[in-house]
């Protein structure tokens, strides 16, 4: 099972006739998480045939609209499709007395509960995790209070071989401890180690989302050498200034911390409607660090 | 200068593939006004290249979230785009209070005037008018206090025939009279009767919007011979019961009413989810309706 990205839309504040404003899915270990939920959003996972099913949790980076208008709609069609599970918002404690008198008005006796998890934007720190994954913030520098998330799979057990373990008859009872690392050991006292009875398993994933954020050399330790980074590239070089009045990254930037955090890959969004032609940003970007992405809505990415 | 409805969004409570939830914007008489404005209006809007700077008023028909969703994004760019004109926004008294504290957290410091009117959507009356345009409300049943809106064109002044004007040497400050139906007299006495100076005016176009409703023959009267009714069409006939317990129409019962009314031409419009052969619901209206047309998103109808 791979993990993968879906960007429903990686435009900025304003939305174009390509971009939607931000939203991701990721899809990791059988389960989806929601990062940010722009407007349109669940317009765009209908375009694309998205199902939601596996849909808990979803995280807020901060509440500016182009990050926060799609939930209501996103929620009252949960509702009216009959969701029963409950649904997990993890954003800044301020987005619950926001959305509530909305919900209250156009959400009544919904058949499912929304659970608010406040995040305290200005830590580093674990904010969710369950059997295969956890989740940390990571402290932004925007405008108002922003975080950003690491997403990390917990390590995976080992892959039995088949045959081995027929070979030296081991119960199916150990097999859990096995595929753990534990080592066998035969009725006549004969261990048998571990890697003869099993392969190694894929290394855990690491996703990181930076958006939206001034640039910050803070950030690099907690994504060093992620799998891959979502970093925001509103911006071209020549706009710094502006970059810098609106606590945003310039492409080149996204790309200095992606080189700096020696990440694997790096897909950028989050431009600024100004830019017709986004392949001047993947170029800025790409002349400094070459594994670069260029985030189009409507795309599904590998991990 | 023809009055158009363009349809940016015609789905209803579930967008799809094809359908944004409900928004209209008709332009009659060099002015805009927009009709509810569901979940990705502005998206539309920018896919379709529509400017908006004529666009002082909106209307909007009844509180579920298909029909008002997307006013927040809207009004949010409208600020970041610097619009300086107030924005009027026509509607149940119930939307102020629900909008007003997003608009406060969201849209600090907007460089115009959001002003909102509140409509009695149990009564038929003008609700606002301005030197060529009236627009009235339409009671409607539904599950909620809902209205449709009657767009009239107020009539236009005559046209004045240029070379008679010259041959009875006509000063120019009587001009305005003369295009408003008055004859001319000569020095000499003599009457030029109007009809000889001017040419009659094109006809006022008159626009009904009638969704969300139940079949209902109460609005008859009040729509009765209009150049185009929008008419919700939410169901098949075979889905009757459910359009009657969720308080809708057939496409049937929308072609009834228009044929009733006797109407020029119904758009039909709001379809369920459900339906993804929509000719089928074109083809029950035309059977009672001949002059139907299968409202579509982005696509633009003269009225």
């Amino acid at each position: 099972m791979k993990a993968t990205l879906t960007i429903l839309g990686c435009g900025s504040a304003l939305p174009t006739r390509k971009n939607f404003p931000t939203s991701q899915l990721l899809e990791i270990r059988d389960k989806q998480f929601l990062i940010d939920c722009g407007e349109g959003t669940q317009i765009r996972m209908r375009q694309m045939g998205v199902k939601t099913n596996r849909l808990g949790h979803i995280f807020i980076s901060h509440l500016h609209g182009d990050h926060v208008f799609g939930l209501i709609g996103l929620i009252s069609s949960f509702g009216m499709l009959n969701r029963t599970a409950d649904l997990h918002i993890h954003s800044h404690s301020d987005l619950e007395k926001i959305l509530q008198p909305q919900l209250l008005f156009f959400c009544e006796e919904m058949p499912f509960k929304i659970v608010f998890h406040a995040v305290d934007p200005r830590k580093h720190e674990l904010i969710y995790e369950d059997r295969s994954v956890s989740v940390y913030s990571i402290p932004l520098k925007h405008r108002v209070p922003c975080c950003g998330f690491l997403f990390e799979e917990k390590p995976r057990d080992r892959h039995i071989i088949r045959e081995m373990i027929d070979f030296y008859k081991i119960p199916t009872w150990r097999i859990p401890k096995i595929k753990q690392g534990e080592d066998f050991v035969t009725d006549d006292g004969e261990t048998i180690p571990n890697k003869i009875l099993t392969t190694a398993p894929e290394t855990p994933k690491r996703f990181a989302y930076c958006s939206d954020t001034a640039h910050s050399d803070k950030i690099i330790p907690i994504i060093q050498g992620v799998d891959c980074l979502f970093h925001e590239a509103t911006f071209m070089e020549a706009e710094q200034l502006r970059a810098k009045q609106t606590q945003h990254s310039t492409a080149r930037q996204a790309a200095e911390t992606a080189q700096k955090a020696n990440v694997k890959k790096l897909i950028i969004g989050h431009y600024s409607a100004r830019y017709i032609h986004q392949n001047e940003l993947l170029k800025e970007s790409k002349a400094v660090f070459e594994n670069t992405i260029l985030g189009e809505d409507m795309t599904v990415y590998e991990i």
